[in-house]
């Protein structure tokens, strides 16, 4: 169960530099390249000639051609040429809406003439020469709807990544969560605490002392169909928190757009924005090692417990203080899909 | 068809050593560790909270706990404690009677009502001075019931094993089988043969002649619900064979504890039993390096014998004398089952 | 759907030389083995005692020995003899008609009453000293159907071989194809062209300039059930083409059995027959080696094409002028899978 009329992030710029690519995306296998002005563009991997996935093929002036027998498709879905042949009624296939950017291709699975890039949620720190950006792709096989449950409630980070960002004083703080419009807001703060590992070489970076009490805080925001957004930083305590001036704390936020491939797998792109040392190109690739380290520990957990769930599917699970974020993003993403299926277009074709 | 109203062997005692062990027995997924008084105990794999799988966390104190948010569960399946959480009102998930005996862990999966202590089979021999004991553990991807077989007809050794343990004076001899009760006996004596390589070197290590004629036994006591003992030796011929006085023979007991996983995979925890030398860990080491890689021949076998028989589920199979011991094993199995479907709280529940 | 009816390609003989072979073909688990005369021989895979797959035992005076607990099978399916057992009244398996001829081990799935060795197609190039041929064996993940179109089609070389056999003028030219009975054959001739770098070599091999302009051609002929040959070759141009002196040209004929495994899987027996230099080794190696890599290329085109059609099965796929091989030979496989599906003995049995 997806949300369809949404925008997800289908891959990075580097993935179609040399070639297509081929990815599935909320259930829609999909090739994506660059048409001739440049721009990124998605057409269904599936050549209308003898069903070969167009993603296995090559890119000639701005079309994608079929590796099998030439078939040029153009970005919209329509066949431009092949070799002697007349293609003016050769089936079209579906093309999907697709923007670039933030330095991401994102991709509108569902109605077209729904898809508009006002709806592409403002990251404008992804795109400021004031923050610097690195992340990376996880393929997971679980339910995208775990791994929105995993980063809606960090209380995990105490067990899974106790040896990095994990803390006993994570779990000792209550989270509070509020629903705001299509947002989900759950924040947690914890004042007077050591920096972990993590915070602590952060705060080293930001050169401030990392071994003095500091305040700490975690504020994650999931908006539709699948993106969460965490503020996370530490201050040195009696400095304000979250509010504190720069010159006293580390802050950053964490970037996950967590794309739906199938009912059990999605593709995980994290990242890292940070305010402080944007050009430290160093420091940006230390980030990312520590923060791909970190993430790999979500993995196992998550796909084992997709593989439980899937062994039990009738049972219940608890739905638990820490865990209202996952709840209430799971109640929006429900509410969208409903609306969706009550579209007139949707009726009508049912 | 699993006997549920049994002890099984789950594991042996290292592999709950230093971290919870995840083991599915007879379709139960299970969770085993040790609580505070060092008693092994065993609980679904299975975390009440969101279903993560209790064997990813770490034991403290005697309670297991939840690798993904701390959740802490007792032995008895009811959760103790959580961070920042009243759990009274929490669901409790099943657990298991768990036993420690003979240097194994062996759990009820039926009725815990029903599992008393006294069920376990009597092997005296395991716990013995006397003996020594070698053994280890395969993963085979078949019907318990196919091991059952193989192991309750050893014919097959002259083709399987012909290089260490096979002989043709063993097909040549036809056994006996015979049902006592719920136990199922097959026998089988050679008289003067040759001893094959590996009784050659069990005769060496005995400080007894190799080379000249000698009898040779195998007796094979299948046990409910999945337990194969088998007598093995071989003695210098005109001494009384299996009545043999200990000095002129080398005879051991092949341990064989199988523990159905799902309907077409088992565990198979194999070993030998013998009470000569018993303190002569190299030789013990030797056997065991031996055993392995004969009980390996029949891995392939009785791996594709399983999906040739999958693959052809309607066919019948011939049920000869040789296949005498397996047969009535069987016989034995769907009695107890067919038993259990009776049961009042079973049909209860129906 | 497969043709049961025919003779298909099981296997080379040396792949029964040193013991039975376990292979599937059109949904049969095959023994293959020679009896007691040498004579090729195929029954189920499948022991009348436990089901054990025939082909993991051996072969002992023609008789295949079941390696679990020795059963001894003819070639017609009967058990000839079992240790200690009397065997007259065990049940008796399949065996299947087997012919030896061309160096390969052909197999009838079909009924055995129908199997008239006349029906195997006429290779006499396989068999005269004044040709060569090398091959190989590949095992394929697609429907046997889809190998078929690729070789009726040979505008995929163009993308598929562009570094080795493929070149624009293929997709150029525009082939013809013509039904002649249940036989197929598409046609395709270039004139005046470059030699692409297989047959440049192929020229050189033949003492011929390798940079002057030539003629090429490419015949493909399928048969029933899944048989393609393919004359393909290079002449000077000005000599007539195909039908040019032998003097002026080098030519081969590509020899594609396609034996159906699953509905999805198929074994590729590849090959090349030349009647030139047939008694260079170094040559014939050269070349299968060649042939070996450009068919590999097929491999992954293939796999993802029936991957991504077995994802969308309702959809309709296009059949162009290029494709009428392929549609032509679909459609007498279409015709035979009726006819036997009418056939007397098959309506009483449905």
């Amino acid at each position: 169960m997806f949300v369809q009329d949404a925008w997800y992030v289908a891959c990075t710029p580097d993935e179609i530099d040399a070639k297509p690519l081929g990815r599935t995306v909320c259930g829609h296998a999909l090739a994506l390249f660059r048409d001739a002005q440049g721009r990124a563009a998605a057409v269904e991997d599936f050549c209308p000639h003898r069903g070969a996935p167009l993603s296995l093929g090559f890119v000639r002036d701005g079309r994608l051609v079929c590796g099998y027998h030439g078939l040029e498709m153009g970005a919209d879905g329509r066949v431009c040429a092949m070799p002697c042949q007349r293609v003016q009624g050769f089936p079209t296939i579906r093309s999907f809406p697709v923007v670039e950017r933030y330095g991401f291709i994102w991709v509108w699975p569902g109605r077209a003439e729904h898809a508009d890039e006002a709806k592409i949620p403002r990251f404008d720190w992804l795109a400021s020469p004031d923050w610097a950006y690195g992340g990376g792709l996880y393929h997971i096989d679980c339910d995208y709807r775990l791994m929105i449950d995993n980063l809606m409630d960090l209380t995990h980070e105490t067990y899974v990544h106790a040896s990095s960002i994990g803390q006993p004083e994570i779990e000792e703080s209550v989270p509070a969560t509020r629903v705001d419009g299509d947002t989900v807001i759950t924040s947690r703060h914890m004042q007077g605490i050591q920096a972990p590992p993590f915070w602590a070489a952060a705060l080293r970076a930001n050169d401030l002392a990392d071994d003095v009490p500091c305040d700490r805080w975690q504020i994650c925001r999931f908006t539709p169909p699948s993106h969460v957004m965490i503020e996370v930083g530490v201050a040195h305590a009696g400095h304000g928190g979250y509010d504190a001036d720069p010159r006293y704390k580390a802050s950053s936020i964490v970037v996950d757009f967590i794309t739906p491939e199938t009912e059990t797998t999605h593709w995980y792109f994290w990242g890292m924005a940070r305010n402080f040392k944007p050009g430290d190109a160093e420091l940006t690739a230390s980030i990312r090692e520590g923060q791909r380290r970190i993430f790999g520990e979500d993995r196992e957990m998550l796909e084992r417990q997709q593989r439980n769930i899937s062994a039990q599917p009738q049972r219940k699970l608890l739905g638990l203080n820490i865990d209202a974020g996952g709840v209430q993003s799971r109640k929006i993403i429900d509410r969208l899909i409903a609306a969706e299926r009550q579209a007139p277009e949707n009726l009508r074709s049912a």
